[in-house]
């Protein structure tokens, strides 16, 4: 069954390079599948996936390489709401927890991480979440390996009570930012220096950029798409995913990079 | 540590309890802790979780039991959406697949089921999601299964291509229904007796509900919510997760039982 798909695509790729230039192609957005490397000539659906396709040319335009960091006790959507996103938008993504052990996401969800601490390979962005941030936030390894990973980690993205994490490893020092509804004030206490903002969807100060509780990270997510391939490219995301609830202008950008 | 949290929760549930009565108590949202068994006197954040606590006569009235079925390539959001909105509403949650073989959601995600087709116990309402769902919908077994437990199911709730599965098993025969906004003419040829509606984030049929793509999954969810615990309630779900985008007129109700 195996070789009759390879000959398969084989054959589709054949076919399709044939017909195809770099301007005009298009990709099926990663599904995990084998048809995640074709290349289309035109717009239309995946033949094995069923996907709709996307230009080649306006995936994130450098390609993304960003760790979800899930501790046991993550809140479901707050990682998930960006993963839907990124993983639409063509970056590369992987689970890294601090043991290879599973995990419980919000107590109803058995996940196994691709990478333990030591393990991981580098990244892009860091994505941290909320639910029992405290998992993460109050352990030592865990931030001592925030911080030997910066000099090759470009982007903090924070999600709920996530910034907590990125407090606790000073990432937030000085900065303006945002987080869970119900906890601004215990951020206020845990990073005294930060300036933390109600009612604010997300905030970006350049390479730190945080957001408020849950349901905030997919508006998050997609300002992060925006920031790396353009708000029409973030646009076409939302609207593939169903989400034309997205208001670019409920963040607040302090500073861009 | 164990033991000395245990006395913690013991002590704690001593002096809540000893100050209690059922019309003002508060519970904790579900976080798969200990903290899960708590009732609390006065409205506040679980000592334990740090999660807002919420009125014990506010959660869902009868504690539905919902079964997802994950099937490998699930989309995330999918299933995330609606598993967060539940979760939070106090619902028991469990989640199934054809065997207890870790599946990889979206292809990024590693999820081991907590129940195979065989093991899964009885449940109120079926969740079935898109992303591969011909995986699922292809499956005489899948469908045999879905079909042997129909007495036993009072809900079927669908999300994006999730339809497609319940159309299999004919649940969708005759019933005015909807599905992701690229696979609206395939359900119709799918299911011809169908009246399969563009543009609308949910439609309940009594007993069987259906969504449009992705991050509709999380008004549908929210609109169940209100349908076993009234709007009110379903409101403040959805200020907790911070979703102020829900607009409950946007589904179609044609039936409700």
């Amino acid at each position: 069954m195996k070789t009759l798909f390879s000959i398969f695509l084989l054959l589709v790729t054949i076919s399709c390079y044939a017909q195809t230039y770099e301007s005009d192609s298009y990709v099926c957005p990663p599904c995990g599948n084998q048809c995640d490397k074709l290349i289309f000539n035109k717009a239309s659906n995946c033949p094995h996936c069923k996907m709709q396709l996307i230009k080649k040319s306006e995936t994130i335009k450098k390609n993304h390489t960003i760790c979800f960091y899930l501790q046991d006790g993550v809140e479901v959507l707050d990682f998930a709401g960006p993963m839907e996103v990124f993983s639409y938008a063509g970056a590369t993504i992987f689970t890294v927890s601090k043991t290879k052990q599973p995990i419980k996401a919000q107590g109803v969800l058995q996940i196994t991480p691709d990478y333990d601490l030591k393990s991981a390979p580098p990244f892009d962005v860091l994505a941290v979440f909320g639910g029992n941030a405290g998992r993460a936030a109050d352990d030592p390894e865990v931030i001592a390996w925030i911080k030997a990973r910066q000099p090759t980690t470009q982007y903090y993205f924070s999600i709920c009570t996530g910034a907590f994490i990125l407090g606790k490893a000073g990432l937030l020092d000085s900065l303006t930012v945002t987080t869970f509804h119900d906890s601004i004030d215990d951020l206020k206490k845990a990073v005294p220096s930060a300036t933390v903002l109600p009612n604010t969807r997300f905030v970006d100060n350049g390479t730190v950029i945080t957001t408020a509780g849950i349901s905030a990270g997919i508006d998050g997510a997609l300002y992060l798409v925006e920031k790396f391939g353009g708000r029409d490219f973030a646009k076409r995301v939302a609207e593939y995913m169903e989400y034309d609830k997205w208001v670019p202008e409920q963040g607040l950008v302090v500073s861009k990079k």
